[in-house]
């Protein structure tokens, strides 16, 4: 048995069956993601000891707390939430665990997620494409020169590498040279050389003794406003040897691009955000480096995706223009730089590759999710959505492709929410709404005491609250319902409690989700989905033509579609034409980095997209104020909502 | 009257006739370089007064002296050696003035010294060249952005250019497009781009705001081993705008190449080398700009010209093998560098091109004199010798070049002579013996007292020393005419009075010419001598076949073919035939400055020539062997000499 095997839970009463439920995963996680109610307020770290089940039949570990009596123990009682599950388990959940006394009756089966792909599954999406790296490393014998034959180093060099590998016309990189003599004759002239494929023809780039050719590898990073991910890639083999991130250094000088734009135009600024993102991105390269044990001058390439912004601060490129009408950025595609020149570091001769963008707001890492994606060559239409703290949006396929970007507000990653965080541990991730009686059941990252509220868990929690009658489709709390968990705070503002003060982490009051809280979320939501349709429109389309959906940002793995088009964030659509990719940003730049042609393919994808300015667009502003309400004021797209939300009114 | 104007001195008696004497010239100087006869000890410094002489008729100034009486200068006499010639003049050498008593008798009209050309002549050199130089700078106006048009400002400078210039598919430099949002917009969308041919296409370098069109500069370098010579040229007007040199500051780490390259063996070695370059580069650049009050920022490109171990030092490439047998440089051809990584102190577009060199020992300096003396494209078979540490000779023509390089020691630049110097005020640059007394009579650089001996000094000295019948053709001195001038120390070592210590600068003792000073000659001329023939024959020539013969090299103006001949360094032949180009470095840096069609012509000539290698060559050790002789074992190439030495013997 091995942690990628799977197995069932049965939940009883009412017979429900969870089918391919991952080896190791926690019972309580499992029963809340399957849309099975079991009472929990503590977060799922055995601290309210609500979440009891019997366990009849199946192999587990866990489950003790002090919470349950050696009489409990006995009857095999056990604590969901610390319950590990290690093989198919039957499961009957008590009376007093239930919420409400109607959990059978109200139980659906949830829609499943469509299909979540991570960065390692290019293969699935883009067709055509083998590991064919830009940076490519050849082993050479040269001869050794003698009074008849005395040719200079560099000549020899390129002799030899036209004779034995049939790449002529190269150009070297000056790095290449200073040491040649030494590189040259230190194993015996044998040596490997490291040659780019540029624009303008191959370029010999290093110039190493003995043979390396087994060990090449690139690093692609995903440069995000707040957090930057990297992974080290082996060339030879097109896989992914370690991985790492952190927050982006830059966040210390302000939480959005707009701030950071500011900032740069103080003395010093724009060198002060340089050098706060370049010590983040070496600080990555070191944890890739440590965990995979790699010598750094194996790191032959590095591509770096990231939204225009970033992608302008990384290179010391002045972004001043971005933030201001008509939103002109300096450059859309920069050339390759090399990394050691920005103070990255690596090798003298590894040159960076940033993707190119398209505008001000779709930027680099949205053409790498396209490309990771294969959207550019498929020939569905495919509707492109990456959530951050600006949502972009694409639609096309390999035709065509327009793009935008809508300021969404930072509410899907916890910010301008009273309890919002990001997704980290304690931050909670996923909500239950026990429609009796307004009881949450909640679960935290990592199973730790609840700090704040993430975006999946925000729209959990709006999306229960709305099908609960707690909430109303204006983003008002629903007075009758007052009560233990909906009150009146002391100066006359409305609040839901989603975890009280004595199961929050230490310091921690009330978790609280406010009316500025869900209305903040209520804009981010309609700007996205108002982007989306006005993207379609700019093209004459609507939601109808869209044939698949492609979902990308950070929290896109945890979240629920079902819930996301409950507040109205997407539609209602088939799951099936839904496909949670994860870092997109990253998927293009690992493309890219495993094959020159993808690069090509990317810069041409680049070039075709169309942007579509959502500033001073009527149809925009339009779309937006209909998307003002839960989940929109057209409930043509909502179904589902519309019949639930109907039922209630009766 | 202008400086440019020349004068006719006429000297008596004997009649001697001397025409084109130019406005300004010293007296003494014209008579010595005449051949006329006139005593004088100190170095031309006023300091002997035996140099007097009566001035009959014409335009002068000076010629006063302490060692003249009222009666002397009412009697219309001067010393010669403070008479600066502003006419034509008549001038009588009263006896005592006469280099013993047979001045008429033995005076022969020497020959001229053939064509001697400046750098700034490349007109009459090299042909269908015209001004257009490799970086070139462009007025654009582009279009304000707008809603509907905001693409990005470095795609909009592209389509400008292309729009108003016709150049398309650029790359552009990474550093232009970091502040390109101020630089378009600081003018009112009027820039100036400043665009660079590369070898693989258009290449813009800077961007700057307004119209900086007529301001356009290069700095030319020629980097010596010993000096470096700078000239900041305007690319507009194809002129020279000021020149600066200075020493090289790797000097103070060894004063040849070998000795260079075994200190840039050792720890911190190299870069230390490096950063002595750049400073001394540095400061000669400070140097024409301060002189010619350019702003450091309309220079938009360098090119340099050095020897091998030069180039490689200045770049910061290992020249470890260069001293090693078989003898292999890095490399050949090396990249243009952006000249601030090197570290010079230039703006950041600044691209540095070196001339290629051809092998470890026929470097950039000689690919460039070939380019700039217009041998590339002659019909003529040519020689060229360029004379420094190392003498490097050519020879061929628009068809085929072959080059060697021999190392000829230091004793042209005044190095392993006992009172040797480099050429700079105050050393002895011109001897003259009176072949009936042995008494010298000597020029310095300036007019300033005597210091030491330079290059031309040497061979002067030894030629006339031959004639006179002091040296013999061995290069011992004939222990028969021993004397006031020619004497024996007390440790019995021989050698040859150029100046007694009262006239020296203060310090200094009497400047002497020992026999191994005269051994160290030999060995340089017979080096040289031996590296001519041999590279001759190495195509099936000799001498005979040489239709024009180019001389390059610090000393090139001063040297006077017949002394050269005397003492066997080149072979008497018709004056005609040479033409001294001064510094061929220099020459070749500023046309291919000023041509870009030039510099590739410099790259093909590069590839064309074929390497003569001297070590382990028996003909050319042989031929040295020969060379041991003044002027020659086989007098066949110095008919002249061999009568004079004939009549001698009789």
């Amino acid at each position: 048995m091995n942690g990628s095997s799977t197995h069932t839970v049965t939940f009883q009463p009412g017979d429900i069956v969870c089918e391919g439920v991952p080896h190791g995963a926690n019972l309580l996680r499992v029963a809340l993601l399957e849309g099975v109610h079991i009472n929990a307020s503590c977060g799922g770290t055995g601290g309210c000891g609500k979440c009891r089940v019997r366990i009849v039949e199946g192999k587990y570990e866990g489950g003790k707390s002090a919470k349950l009596s050696d009489e409990d123990y006995e009857a095999d009682l056990r604590l969901a939430c610390r319950v590990t599950i290690l093989g198919d388990l039957e499961v009957q959940i008590p009376e007093e665990s239930r919420m409400g006394d109607a959990v059978a009756l109200t139980h659906e089966r949830r829609p499943g997620p469509g299909r979540v792909l991570t960065a390692q599954d290019l293969e699935q999406l883009v067709e055509g494409w083998s590991v064919d790296p830009v940076v490519k490393k050849y082993a050479l014998k040269l001869d050794e020169p003698d009074a008849a034959n005395n040719i200079n180093d560099l000549d020899r060099l390129k002799l030899a590498l036209k004779a034995q590998h049939g790449i002529g016309d190269v150009s070297v990189d000056f790095h290449a040279i200073r040491d040649l003599p030494t590189a040259l004759r230190y194993q015996d002239w044998s040596v490997t050389v490291t040659v780019v494929e540029t624009a303008r023809g191959p370029k010999v780039i290093q110039v190493s003794p003995g043979d390396l050719t087994s060990q090449d590898y690139s690093i692609v990073l995903d440069i995000g406003t707040t957090s930057i991910y990297a992974q080290l890639l082996d060339l030879n083999r097109g896989e992914t040897v370690a991985q790492a991130s952190d927050y982006n250094g830059q966040i210390s000088f302000g939480d959005d691009v707009i701030t950071r734009i500011v900032r740069s135009q103080k003395p010093g600024g724009r060198k002060e955000l340089q050098q706060a993102v370049v010590t983040t991105i070496s600080g990555v390269i070191e944890k890739v480096l440590e965990k995979s044990g790699i010598d750094r001058c194996q790191v032959s390439h590095m591509v770096a995706a990231g939204n225009t912004t970033m992608t302008h601060l990384l290179l010391g490129v002045d972004p001043k223009e971005i933030r201001i009408a008509p939103y002109v950025p300096a450059a859309a595609f920069l050339p390759p730089v090399r990394a050691a020149d920005l103070g990255i570091d690596v090798c003298d001769h590894v040159h960076l590759y940033t993707f190119p963008c398209v505008s001000s707001y779709v930027g680099g890492d949205i053409v790498s999710g396209i490309i990771g994606s294969g959207i550019f060559q498929t020939d569905k239409v495919t509707l492109y959505v990456d959530i951050g703290t600006n949502g972009e949006a694409v639609v096309g396929n390999r035709e065509w492709l327009v793009a935008t970007s809508c300021s969404a507000g930072p509410a899907f990653e916890g910010g301008g929410i009273k309890h919002g965080m990001r997704a980290t541990r304690g931050a909670i991730e996923a909500v239950q709404v026990d429609p009796a009686t307004g009881e949450p059941n909640i679960l935290t990252i990592g199973g730790k005491k609840p700090l704040g509220i993430c975006g999946s868990g925000i729209i959990d929690a709006v999306a229960e609250l709305l099908e609960a009658g707690y909430l109303e489709q204006n983003g008002k709390f629903n007075r009758d319902r007052a009560g233990e968990w909906l009150r009146e705070d002391e100066d006359g503002l409305w609040e839901y409690v989603l975890v009280k003060e004595e199961f929050t982490a230490s310091g921690i009051q009330d978790i609280v989700i406010t009316e500025p809280d869900v209305d903040n979320l209520m804009r981010a939501k309609g700007a996205i989905f108002a982007g989306i349709t006005t993207l379609l429109n700019s093209v004459g389309m609507d939601l109808e033509a869209v044939e698949q959906i492609y979902i990308a940002g950070g929290f896109g793995k945890y979240l629920q579609i079902d819930r996301a088009a409950a507040i109205g964030l997407f539609p209602e659509m088939d799951p099936e034409k839904f496909t949670f990719v994860g870092n997109g940003s990253l998927l293009g730049a690992r493309l890219v980095s495993f094959s020159k042609d993808m690069l090509e393919a990317g810069e041409e994808a680049a070039r075709m997209m169309t942007n579509v300015e959502l500033s001073d667009n009527q149809f925009f502003m339009d779309e937006y104020m209909a998307s003002l309400f839960f989940p929109h004021t057209d409930m043509k797209w909502f179904p589902r909502m519309a019949e639930i939300l109907g039922k209630m009114e009766h």
